[in-house]
């Protein structure tokens, strides 16, 4: 048995609420243990509390922490994270205000990525990502969702799966595998979408192998709620768990087609209607919100998520993480657009990379929270409360972190 | 004879263009060299050409930075670095809306820094300082200018510019000392401001033996412009140089006060108007930006940097670094913000946070290029290109820092 206790910790456990997500008024209640204690055992929380009614095992390894704030691991629940090449060319003529269509035209957008990922090597794919995937860890990332997306055929698609499963082996970081074959129509279907839909319902059973979600850029001008609808109706057959990108630019009953589908999760959410945060409320379908991206984008527009609060929608955050609208892996300074932004208290932005995260990626009995009988994924910052981590903006605060109760990094 | 060569780097030099600050259309020329290297002697630049061309002298030490990109070391020409404390406590409150003078009634606000900073001793001050100064490095900040004015009485003002001093005696980075004793009225004097006037007038000779330049809060409600110019006369008097917080939140003629005055910088300027550019453009006042400010207050208000970039204004940007309206030491990504906000390239950001943050605090001979004769302070980023700083956001691109010469901090 290996034992380590982490003590002296201000610890937020994020625990004893409900066993489902966090919303309405409960969405941001910490659960926090005041010069607190964390026993892991092989890997699993076997105990929780206060330092001084907490018995060191023989043999284990202690941590103190010294009062420093101690969190659940950070989950972040929506990322592109296995791709090659970035799109930096694009980033002047973005901000002189070309529009998306003529930056298409010029060789950058989206399938400027799917270009660079068709050349690159599994292992270009690879060592980009595991870099990317240790910088997330370094800001206190435990569990990441990577979404394939930017191959559009089938070869493309695998090496980003192949890159997900094999970033999971070698890093021991739980990577939430998502087939997004549906992200984009590619040049050379774009005059048969309804052809495209067709070779994505045909990678469908060869992705199972390496993808737990799959999830679809439902959107005006990319795919139609109706054909969103085929594609991940033929893919909960399959025993996929389902996710979609939905109503980002334009209100088209994503959220809607996300609960009658029993979604995990809707993203995006930019334009979703009230009947479409009553119908996520209802079926508990968590808005995964992704203020990094309004913010690199330069849109004044955010996601409704006060209305969302209100409704008993629940709510997580994640970076976004592409090479296009949203090139960064900071989940705390996410914290901080969501504060100034959506305005989530720090304590809510807390849970919404935390306990309701997990439960957007189907993880919310594993990870989440310091529970007893829950991974060992525990956060140290350099911080003395959870307000600190969104106030002190643009620098990292992460002291430590331990994935499964190993200690994985430390600043 | 202490030399080091920088080599195979792909260095922006931001050299070249003229003695002054660049402005107009020179405003973001980099003077780039494609594989490059340089030479430092005993902290000074003695060499900089294409790699192949440079001899490597007998003995020097040399840094292979294989490819990545090699800018001077940044310049952060407007910070409150030198401070105890902080104000989490009244983020949420902004979140959620509370006017400045309720948070000031409710004990938050500049007046709660005043209160930390008069209870904290010198070397609690000076301990903060020199953690929040390491972060800075680590950013690629080899010169950072750093303003007194959370003690509104002399005991404290000098606990904060005997920290200046010291942080540059400690650190060997250059610490450029400022004088704002006139930062704000604080509360014993808020029935008789002129008497505080008075009050700071008397602390100027005290202070000259700390500090090279005087700035005043030049705002409505705060220090009218009248007050702000017979401090500033005075100051100049005793061989201070001037600088200005001005036309932040309402258009007071500060721009036109600082161009008057000889003003090496005016600041903020958000409200600034046209005649207050064209007598800045005309003295070569530098304009510094700090969009960092108008980001974490949640305005959309920021300083019309197009217009001052076609009025020929030489613009620097810095942090702002403060615990209350911006509480980031980052400067990449105030360059983000820059970009995103005031619309600069990144070269534009770059020349901002260099050359042009140089002259901005006298210092244009010394720092902000690669030169030969100038000091040998350099920064490598793990960045393939000067767009890529600002594009892949949130995250330190920070290789290596040398300053005069020396390897300072390394990744
Ligand atoms: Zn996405
Ligand atoms: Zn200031």
């Amino acid at each position: 048995m290996e034992k380590i206790v982490i003590k002296n910790g201000n610890i937020v456990t994020m625990a004893g609420f409900s066993h489902g997500p966090q919303k309405g008024e409960e969405f941001g209640k910490l659960g926090l243990i005041e010069d607190g204690a964390i026993v892991i055992s092989d890997g699993v929380i076997e105990e929780v509390g206060p330092t001084k009614d907490i018995e060191i095992p023989n043999g284990a390894k202690v941590f103190d922490v010294k009062g420093r704030l101690v969190t659940p691991g950070l989950i972040d629940p929506h990322t592109h994270l296995a791709h090659f090449g970035s799109r930096e060319k694009e980033y002047t003529w973005r901000i002189e205000g070309m529009p998306y269509i003529e930056i298409l035209k010029n060789g950058g957008g989206i399938l400027e990525t799917v270009r660079q990922n068709r050349i690159a090597s599994e292992g270009e794919i690879f060592n980009q990502s595991l870099e990317n995937l240790s910088r997330m860890i370094s800001f206190g990332v435990t569990t990441v969702e990577s979404k394939s997306g930017y191959g559009l055929d089938w070869e493309t698609e695998l090496k980003q799966l192949k890159t997900n499963k094999r970033l999971e082996q070698e890093t021991n970081i739980d990577v939430v595998s998502t087939f997004l074959g549906a992200h984009a129509i590619p040049t050379e279907f774009k005059e048969d979408p309804e052809e495209f839909v067709q070779k994505v319902i045909e990678m469908l059973p060869k992705a199972k192998e390496y993808a737990t979600y799959c999830d679809v850029f439902c959107e005006e001008g990319v795919f139609t709620p109706d054909q969103s609808e085929r594609i991940l109706l033929e893919a909960k057959k399959l025993g996929y768990k389902v996710k979609l990108h939905a109503d980002e630019i334009v209100a088209t009953g994503g959220a809607q087609l996300a609960a009658k589908l029993g979604a995990d999760s809707a993203d995006h959410l930019l334009c979703v209607d009230d009947e479409g945060m009553n119908m996520m409320a209802e079926k508990e379908v968590v808005a995964v919100l992704l203020p990094g991206t309004s913010f690199n984008l330069m849109s004044d527009k955010y996601a409704p998520a006060q209305s969302m609060i209100e409704k008993q929608v629940p709510i997580a955050l994640a970076t976004d993480f592409n090479p296009g609208s949203c090139p960064t892996e900071n989940p705390q300074l996410v914290m901080t657009l969501a504060c100034l932004n959506l305005k989530l208290t720090p304590s809510q932005a807390l849970a919404a990379f935390t306990i309701n995260a997990a439960h957007s990626v189907g993880m919310g009995e594993k990870v989440g929270s310091i529970e007893e009988g829950k991974q060992g994924d525990v956060v140290v910052f350099d911080c003395p409360n959870v307000d600190y981590i969104p106030y002190r903006f643009g620098i990292n605060h992460t002291h430590s972190v331990f994935k499964k109760g190993k200690l994985i990094w430390q600043k």
